[in-house]
């Protein structure tokens, strides 16, 4: 299989970055900030990519612009609720099953593995995978961050259709989508199997060219993840502070530190749903804040304005590590810092804002606004 | 396709038993009788029928012991709530589609369909996907009757694991369950698909083997109903009574006559889930009786003690003309005989008992007690 990969992505084994432990690090915390509260919690992620790694497989990423055009490339992540995923392990081959029975399905091999998000914990999802499978992961993702449905991949929204895709769980169980009527048919069909399946599986997608993965997916998302945990890593080495860092790399900026006065979640159709309340300290002292939340932050408001939403990234951050705390994490009394960041210009198109924008998500109110016009 | 069949079974065209319009009549009568009060709407499953058959198709009927041993054959049928079929029509093909994807999924071709449920409106789906797909129908099914949930066919119980299968709905939607961890497993993933996909599709299982369906399937189903349907219109011309004639023909009795007083049912996990309570009228005077449902008429209690349980068919009747009512079709107001008819004694074996006895439904108080010895 690898071999047959190298001849047909016509790349180079030295042009394969094979992370270590460190990098493996530098991805958690990275991908925790990008997961924006969701996409899997990022330290269980990270233990079962770490023991894939100390088992002797190789978890390589591969450049985008070293994929041949005509490469064929799955994406692959986990799918389901985050607090189920947190609470209940993995069998752990889900992501290689996947792609046995796709390839079978097809009657074809897969060159490469994609990212569905680089948010969270299906960030390591696809390394998993593809170590097991021999094959790298293409230094790209879908989202750019964590979104809670399955349509709302770049993927999707610029006209990849995501059948047939399979669906593996701990159990064993397989279940093929052979053909959705439209993307969102095949989200509404996987969630109720997921959640059939007790909340938290894994799910393949119909393979993607590599020419369509240069011009629509979101570049370098493992180099930027990485990058990103890295200066985290660093600012706290130096005892700086991990919160500007963090703004700094990412262009960003703080939007509020405070305690979570208020939490209301539960698990609905799948979905952890809810809304975090929080008062100011600090510098933001006297104002008042929330967080609405489905698997991922979706709208920041300060004294009941919106400030930020979807598709831009609301982090919340642990105040003195700069890790990421994800919605299933979130407590009352906690004290933390919010931050918001840029998304990629792929998902601020007006295709992109009907998939992704917060009408996508209900909020029919709020129309989305840059967080580069919102600068207070 | 149809000469590779022929080739295959080995057996004469001569042997087939081509359904005319007179036949589809008397089909719809007895299997909305041996439905049990489920199974689908078998007036919608007629039209369905007598359209392909005025169309030109040919739904043809072949018996059991014509089949090859080693015929490839595939069960089919309904799956979802009756409420659902009756109100919202199905597209037509849904079943061919299912026998078309399975077929490609396994890359073989199939010999014959088989029927998952005789009773109701899926003794027709299997008949309507057959002369779709140029194939005959084998004079056999997995229930004897009809059951709310897949695992509940003699197939299952003896031994035939049901994945890989399909399911095929309205919208074009096409879902392979490439394999589940057992039956029940199937079961709830279907379910929660078929939910998914607005509450009534079309599910074909994994083919089985001509010699397997003439041990565990329950023969002649076919000739039955339409022998059944047949006695009703005879008792019917000659103005004798329709519902002894329905328990003369099938060695069953009448247990009730009454009036529905009270009436409880909604629709809960794509399932109809209620009870209906009767007052007697006639020689039943005085009496209250109720019949406890889930999709079917699960159990009979006369006065409060239980008489008649599943697998035993319970049949709620409409006095005058001897037709089955479906269990979505019971009205507050309405006078009906209630008739027990013995089930097969393939479903009464202590395997068969735990999948479709009375507690296999949750009725952990209910022993089943064969009709046979309860009589008053």
């Amino acid at each position: 299989m690898a071999e047959r990969a190298l001849k047909a992505l016509n790349y180079d084994p030295s042009d394969l970055w094979v992370l270590d432990e460190e990098d493996l690090e530098a991805l958690e915390i990275g991908a925790g900030i990008l997961g924006t509260g969701g996409g899997g919690n990022p330290y269980i992620g990270k233990l079962r990519a770490r023991l894939a790694m100390r088992s002797g497989y190789n978890l390589s990423i591969l450049p985008l612009d070293r994929l041949a055009d005509d490469a064929r490339c799955i994406s692959l992540g986990g799918i389901g609720a985050p607090v189920v995923a947190y609470e209940r392990l993995k069998e752990g081959r889900e992501g290689l099953r996947c792609v046995r029975a796709l390839e079978e399905h097809l009657g074809i091999a897969i060159d490469a593995i994609v990212c569905e998000e680089i948010g969270g914990a299906n960030s390591m999802e696809p390394l998993i995978a593809a170590a097991f499978a021999g094959l790298p992961v293409v230094d790209c993702d879908g989202m750019g961050r964590a979104f809670p449905e399955m349509q709302m991949t770049t993927f999707s929204i610029y006209g990849h259709r995501s059948t047939p895709s399979v669906m593996c769980d701990l159990h064993g169980n397989v279940v093929l989508f052979q053909h959705a009527a439209s993307e969102l048919w095949h989200e509404r069909m996987a969630r109720a199997c997921v959640v059939s399946q007790g909340g938290a599986s894994t799910l393949a997608s119909a393979p993607m060219t590599g020419a369509f993965l240069k011009k629509y997916s979101i570049p370098h998302s493992y180099t930027q993840a990485v990058s990103l945990g890295r200066a985290v890593l660093k600012a706290r080495r130096e005892h700086a502070d991990p919160v500007a860092a963090i703004c700094a790399q990412e262009n960003g900026r703080q939007v509020f530190s405070g305690k979570i006065v208020d939490l209301e979640r539960h698990l609905r159709g799948g979905f952890v749903i809810g809304e975090a309340k929080l008062a100011g300290i600090d510098a933001f002292n006297g104002d008042t804040a929330s967080v609405m939340i489905q698997n991922e932050n979706l709208v920041f408001s300060r004294n009941g304005e919106v400030e930020v939403s979807v598709p831009d990234l609301i982090i919340v951050l642990d105040v003195d590590s700069g890790n990421a705390i994800t919605t299933e994490m979130l407590r009352y009394g906690q004290r933390v810092a919010i931050v918001a960041l840029p998304c990629h210009s792929l998902l601020r198109s007006t295709a992109a804002l009907e998939v992704v924008g917060p009408k996508a998500f209900g909020f029919d109110d709020i129309t989305f606004r840059p967080i580069e016009e919102t600068k207070p």
